[in-house]
């Protein structure tokens, strides 16, 4: 039986229609391949020269470079034998390298970022007294508002010196390091001024939007928070100051109540298929303990979180062998008024699926697969 | 240089990085190709009996089949004849033959979604003394709102007895009974008690969520208002108040006298890459006159609007063969409060770029063709 459910966090109504798993598809699905990938491969150690100068070389050998505000000295890192390298994006989408020309709108933005969803942003200087003066200040405020010099950062996080497709292929151990990473990363981004959000997330397989085979994900800072991030973030501070407490930390404590969506549990973490998730067999990771930023987790957490994250993973690629899939890891914004009450969390979202034209028409997902029954059938492929 | 542009109906940021358009790409990406799509088709005439009873028949000969509110007679239109069929989905995302079993669910949420998005629907009677009474009606009220009869409808609309793919392979006037049939069923659903929103789509090929070859639209109605549906509406409402006039009745205007972002103008309408687009090369068609649902076209501008949208698809399925693509059309809620202020529109979003982690994590997209590109690009196209 079809049903609707809730997501709160999002406030979005995601369909269950498990029915449509039956429907006929006439179209041969065929999986995109890597083609020359290894011959072409600039990820690859000893092709250090096809990248940009790394921002972060771990392990780092170097003791000046393990504080975060000094660039490690590469011509030094990369003569070392390196398990993970950031560099800057070739082809970034921001860039912080861009000055900023137009001050004025990104203040305007700003401001406007601050509104809540339901409030219109419209000065009220921009009531004139004809309609044509009303008319040339709606265009100049609403109609074509943009900033020409974006400031933000896209960085590469390089996984691996050897060319393997899956991070799941790499021991825990590796594993933490490229957890630590992140949290380097994110902690340098973090203290930039004007930059206001980070994200971290992976890429992979083509269907999900890799373009590069060898196992890699990405950082992008951006100098203002998406509107969703802020809408979740609101929420939750929301939440925190009505009830005492974080929701996160009340859903864990009743999904694990309840284990049907549970996935796997460890000492500091637990993977669950989301009551309401839009994407067939997505789950999160979440820290049991309420943390707000990602950065802060110590080593202990780290190698936890390296486990949890190679187990679910793998669960996955055994599962569903050709799927492709994102992850992302969402830490707190940088400036979001309360920021304690946030929970930071690591999001798998399977790319099993298609989004049509429904999606796009109403931006309520039908999902084939219900949580119960994703949870299910991953637990039965942890190894 | 990249940019971010702001779309101030949804509120959204988007990344403009053209840039990215010259990064690698290790996957060879094929095509995923029909197999066997005219021996298996259930939408080819002769094959009715594949396919639920009509509940809809064009061209109508039946007199009696004319009043909307009567379903025509399947028996005498099918020996007929037809143009266009609408028919029952198969495999349903929702479906009237539920009975409203969980009337409180659907009352609580149907009052939430009224509510604006920054407030949090907190019910003050769910404060209890305790902290234990305080967590388990918080449970109840956000961690696991479902409706476990959802009421709506999930139809699809044939459209035509011959198997074509595309909707651009039929001339004009076949177009225009197409737009009927949309109109008519529209109408049909609307006037359900219950039902407050649907939306008409088209996906063109695999990547598009295709599944079926056959050219094919769908009609999915619901009897809730998807978020973002609701919110676009609300602001539209807003800026009508505010300002007393449409706010993309202003923004036609606009983009009619900078003229670098429209790609095609009839009598009745305009086509135009929106200037904070997330796709690349996707536009909408807008009616110039103000009109709140689509349902109310005239036959001469369903003329009109089926050469616009011949014209526009065959432009873009010049311009890039073999691209999938959605078509979403987007007509006033069911209830919305100021009715008027919406301002129906016809999106077409091509599938030509794969929504990645970054995406999914910030609800921001990277888009690398500007629209002023995309639609010089179009409108060279146009036959």
């Amino acid at each position: 039986m079809n049903e609707t459910r809730y997501d709160w966090l999002s406030d979005r109504w995601v369909i269950f229609a498990p029915n449509r798993e039956d429907r006929p598809n006439q179209y041969r699905q065929t999986q995109p391949v890597a083609q020359n990938a290894t011959i072409e491969c600039p990820f690859c150690s000893g092709k250090e020269h096809e990248t940009p100068r790394p921002t972060l070389v771990l392990p780092e050998t170097d003791s000046d470079a393990t504080t975060s505000n000094r660039r490690p000295n590469p011509a030094i890192l990369d003569q070392q034998a390196w398990q993970v390298r950031v560099v800057p994006n070739k082809f970034p989408a921001v860039s912080c390298r861009e000055s900023i020309a137009n001050q004025l709108v990104t203040s305007h933005y700003h401001s406007d970022l601050a509104l809540s969803d339901s409030v219109i942003s419209l000065p009220e200087n921009t009531f004139g007294t004809s309609q044509q003066k009303q008319l040339q200040t709606a265009t100049a405020e609403h109609l074509f508002q943009r900033n020409t010099s974006p400031r933000g950062a896209h960085e590469v996080i390089i996984e691996s010196p050897i060319h393997v497709d899956s991070i799941t292929a790499l021991p825990p151990n590796h594993i933490a390091i490229i957890l630590e990473a992140y949290q380097r990363r994110l902690n340098h981004w973090r203290a930039q001024r004007d930059l206001k959000y980070a994200v971290i997330f992976k890429n992979y397989g083509a269907d999900a939007g890799a373009s590069l085979y060898h196992s890699h994900s990405q950082l992008i800072s951006l100098d203002f928070v998406p509107r969703d991030i802020e809408k979740i973030n609101n929420r939750l501070i929301l939440h925190h100051e009505q009830y005492g407490f974080c929701y996160i930390c009340q859903l864990i404590n009743e999904e694990e109540e309840r284990q049907e969506r549970i996935l796997f549990s460890s000492e500091h973490f637990v993977a669950l298929c989301p009551f309401a998730s839009r994407f067939p067999y997505s789950f999160s990771i979440l820290p049991r303990a309420h943390q707000s930023r990602y950065e802060e987790i110590g080593q202990k957490e780290r190698e936890d979180l390296a486990i949890v994250t190679k187990k679910t993973l793998s669960a996955l690629e055994s599962a569903h062998p050709s799927a492709a899939y994102n992850f992302v890891l969402q830490t707190s914004p940088f400036c979001g008024g309360n920021e304690q009450a946030h929970h930071w969390r690591l999001r798998v979202i399977p790319r099993l699926s298609k989004i049509a034209g429904f999606e796009w028409g109403s931006d309520c997902f039908i999902n084939t697969v219900t949580p119960e029954h994703a949870a299910k059938t991953l637990r039965s492929h942890i190894v």
